[in-house]
């Protein structure tokens, strides 16, 4: 299993949800030989049993972490609202649900801007993928891009000349490759949530269950989440 | 003075820091006939004053807003961390004083787009402005228009064709031609607040304070301010 490592040359801020691609992309990142800085987010999320996955994730393998407590007055999403169902769009990957949280990747790589300046990271590691996702426009490559243009204008850091990177290795892999590259990365996966509904266990419906569940199936093995239950 | 108009086809959310420049700003943009969404930011400044400052501005003018407290645990400014002193670069703008908050600008415009997806506005107003400025990468119009290319890629609104615009009305001017403005639109300079060290009256020399009184003596005025007091 990769760990934080000694010579500290390399350093990232790795964004951090307690999910599997997530957790994938922070072993991902270690085993490149980054020192890592995890960050974390509590956006008021129904699933905020990811939260305590994530820190989770961050203690097993050594990696410090920051958690940033937000809250949108404005909602807009079914993950911020209780009185909206959370929608499905698996099998329909061009169309937006209304999980779609309105600017959070954007939100979240702001944060993970500001991390990277104050502790001299010039990587940022994010675990988005658009081969199966669930529509959202801040999870595409192009979006990714231009972000990282942002980092490079609006930044101290840019404008001297030490540019922010942004990679999202698994930007093109299907889940079932993700979780192979994480199985050979030794990612603990049972530790891993991807529930939207955040109960007590995975509900088995919703799109991030679906994904989940396909992804294992892909994969051929079995969900150490389910088995453990 | 202008107030929020009767028809609603315009809608925009503007920053409103309780400064004069973000004051002007919004006030520009009643003018223009939008229907304004005000978004302040309590992120633990130092001079905390200047969000009663926007409240108290927004009230004015009716127009309806957002607080949005956000805490950075790193820090990284002079503005956040009261053991560092508020560094000057007056007469020096191209170099970055320690009052810079890292993504500062990147932050405020990310939760500006997911407050802009959700009322449906495709405008938003911030007051940055790059000829007397202290040196902020994210102060300048470069950075705002690839910021806009993050909006039209990475929000459910860009990505349907219907693109959030960036306006900056006061990127160009100097303090003295947008105090000459705001004294046009009726900006009622007594209530900003410019001062970054937050006490009870303005220090009259930090660079804000030292911007705001060149201003105010190049437009051949007396800052109301300073007169009340």
């Amino acid at each position: 299993m990769p760990r934080q490592p000694i010579a500290k040359n390399k350093k990232a801020v790795v964004l951090i949800s307690g999910g599997l691609d997530s957790a994938v992309t922070l072993y991902y990142a270690l085993k490149r030989g980054f020192l890592c800085f995890g960050l974390i987010f509590d956006y008021g999320q129904r699933h905020k049993r990811e939260i305590e996955s994530a820190k989770r994730i961050c203690g097993i393998c050594g990696c410090n972490y920051e958690l940033i407590r937000i809250r949108l007055p404005w909602k807009g999403s079914s993950l911020l609202d209780n009185s909206l169902a959370v929608e499905s769009r698996f099998g329909r990957p061009r169309s937006i649900p209304n999980t779609y949280v309105p600017g959070r990747n954007i939100i979240f790589l702001s944060f993970a801007s500001s991390f990277a300046e104050v502790v001299g990271a010039n990587t940022i590691f994010i675990g988005a993928h658009t081969q199966d996702y669930s529509g959202y426009p801040d999870c595409r490559w192009e979006f990714l891009k231009v972000m990282e243009d942002v980092l490079a204008l609006g930044t101290r850091a840019g404008s001297c000349g030490d540019r922010i990177k942004i990679e999202a290795p698994l930007i093109r892999m299907v889940k079932s490759q993700i979780i192979r590259l994480g199985l050979k990365l030794g990612v603990p996966f049972q530790h891993t949530w991807s529930c939207y509904r955040g109960g007590r266990y995975p509900c088995g419906r919703c799109d991030s269950c679906l994904y989940r569940a396909k992804g294992f199936q892909g994969a051929g093995l079995e969900d150490p989440l389910l088995v453990k239950q």
